[in-house]
């Protein structure tokens, strides 16, 4: 696309290419949407996104995303108050709550440790997670982190820190997909899946 | 998606999917780059986006967007002033002169005439582009409209409007897709190109 003939233009659209997914053209798609619809509902939707940049809070406790000090999920006393999730963000929060299958609590840990992005266990909520279990209280760690280089490097530095607490640590239970062709399983993970087989029931 | 755990969030979520081509996955994974990316980094996003809607400005002649009084296009002198081009919106204007095919001017309309939509042609720049054609020295008109209801109205309209002065007022031709294969035209496409057909060079 050739250049645009207002610089104003520019930088909205090369605003919106910042998003995850968004190309040259689905941004100017969205700009002229935005100059379309006119001033106010932009400025409502600018609203929307400026009031969550500015007053966005989290959880004391879990570090999960939270419009109260407290969270839901923390401050429920219906739920299992010593079985910690550990996850990488609020999304792997959200689907994990959907599955409705745990009843414990969280921590978000905000990434993962990662050299090559910069990402050390210093900029992570590791040592807020080993205060929690320093409190006492908490009977299992299950580590739910992606089964790939980074999650098994932080899933393992978070075992080093905690292995000396008695306390249960678990992790997700790697296998075949549900529903999944083990025709197109990788090695791997159908791999693993013979060597944790379970008892038939 | 279950409920966030945050009304910010969720407003964050909801505007977003107010965009074209937006769902509430993608979404909840922009918001999430922007909570990711730090404060500053959203706030200068924002900054983009707040600028394009407080500051846009048209041009005084063909309205298309423009940082100056006169866009480029219509400020220079190289170009044929005495032939415009009518479009529905700056879409247009950048994709004909992606082109390189049309050297005169523009005039954007800023929509197509449509009842359904409560369109009426005084919400277009229709009576401007009679004011340009009154203001003489214009030979042609192209009515460059998208060939469905709304713009065939749309050109109907405007040529009741200007059949009466001297000018020569055109269409773009209709026919078959250069590079498609005909047993993919549709019957309305192949029988314009037959009645209209051309002259083999």
């Amino acid at each position: 696309m050739k250049d645009f003939p207002s610089q104003l233009l520019e930088d909205a659209v090369t605003a919106f290419t910042s998003l995850p997914g968004i190309g040259r053209k689905s941004a100017f798609r969205m700009t002229l949407h935005l100059l379309r619809q006119g001033k106010t509902q932009t400025e409502q939707f600018l609203q929307a996104l400026t009031m969550l940049n500015e007053k966005v809070q989290y959880c004391e406790c879990c570090h999960n995303i939270s419009d109260t000090p407290l969270c839901e999920i923390c401050s429920d006393s219906r739920r299992d108050h010593s079985t910690i999730c550990v996850v990488e963000s609020i999304k792997e929060v959200l689907l994990i709550e959907n599955t409705s299958h745990f009843h414990g609590v969280y921590h978000v840990l905000g990434g993962l440790i990662s050299p090559m992005n910069g990402i050390s266990p210093t900029n992570l909520q590791i040592d807020s997670l080993v205060q929690r279990v320093v409190k006492g209280g908490i009977n299992e760690i299950i580590l739910a982190l992606s089964p790939n280089i980074e999650g098994e490097t932080t899933a393992f530095y978070i075992f080093r820190k905690l292995r000396d607490y008695n306390i249960r640590i678990t992790t997700l239970a790697q296998g075949v997909s549900v529903g999944d062709d083990l025709e197109y399983a990788d090695e791997v993970t159908l791999g693993r899946a013979i060597e944790n087989r379970i008892n038939y029931k």
